[in-house]
């Protein structure tokens, strides 16, 4: 397999089950927090582990080095204050608005502690990939599989949507304890 | 338990497998195909199993016999024609769209085959129940729970979008072989 690089904005604890898994198949990750705001990032693959709120700030601050890189964005259009979702143009997502990126929408309807395990309810972890460009999923798929995960082509960022509809119910269900930050939806064959 | 009288209007896969599982509880249960549509329905439960446009038309066919009871949309809204999601106001369903009825939006994330076999890639098949009035809700979930499935609260109805928008991308994973009519998902504890 082809040696990646993998920049990932965000220390929390997607940020970090991020930097884990993408590690595991022997690529080079850096973890980016708040203080390496100045940092640019030169990696084939960055991965936007930031809240949704804070997508545009990061896109404002490193527009130009995101371009024509692979970005993915991980995040819900989750209003943090009231716990809803928040309704954005249908046919987009925070990683459609990205200028001139190969941007994919993944990792949104995963909870990090079952990115960690590889396994959610005995099956193993799978990741919806929604992104116009078939190379960047392979190549972020990849990058998946790797590290024994299961990655699905949901479509294309028109089907960002789905995804993140399911990640946003995922977290008001783990919220009123009807599956576990552990659990969540899985995906069988 | 409460013995339960259901009326399933559509005699389609999902029909004939809610009539399997709903009479699994010892609940009496009609089938109404098209032939039946002089036939007024009675029972406790109608659910509506018919394909997301026709729902319009039961409405208007059968609105006066649906006041008061408890009327449970299986549909998702999505173009036949297309086979893509429809745009519907953010909030509704077409359960939502019923004059004076407890409606609850079920089963619009299981495919036919997991409600009759009752698992989902080893895990009991989860039926997920958006809906305002929570003794409706109990009512359907006990249903469901006789039959030896999971029922879970997703919320309420303004939470109908996001099952429907995990149906739809189901469906798709489905019609693109990343998941079989068998699999979808599925929800770990």
């Amino acid at each position: 397999m082809t040696h990646i690089s993998i920049s990932i904005i965000g220390t929390g604890n997607m940020g970090q089950a991020l930097a884990d898994l993408a590690g595991k198949g022997g690529n080079t990750v850096e973890l980016i927090g708040s203080s390496g705001v100045d940092k640019a990032v030169t990696s084939d693959i960055v991965v936007l582990a930031v809240p949704y709120p804070a997508v545009g700030q990061v896109i404002a601050q490193r527009g130009a080095q995101l371009a024509g890189k692979v970005v993915v964005d991980i995040t819900n259009p989750l209003n943090f204050e009231t716990f809803d979702s928040v309704t954005v143009p249908a046919d987009s997502s925070a990683a459609a608005e990205l200028p001139d990126s190969r941007a994919v929408k993944a990792f949104n309807t995963n909870f990090a502690g079952t990115l960690t395990t590889g396994t959610v309810g005995g099956q193993p972890t799978t990741v919806l990939l929604a992104g116009d460009d078939a190379d960047t999923k392979a190549l972020l798929a990849g990058v998946i599989m790797a590290a024994g995960l299961r990655a699905v082509n949901a479509g294309g960022l028109k089907r960002a949507r789905e995804p993140a509809a399911l990640g946003f119910l995922q977290l008001t269900l783990a919220a009123g304890e009807k599956t576990s930050w552990t659990g969540g939806f899985t995906l069988a064959q």
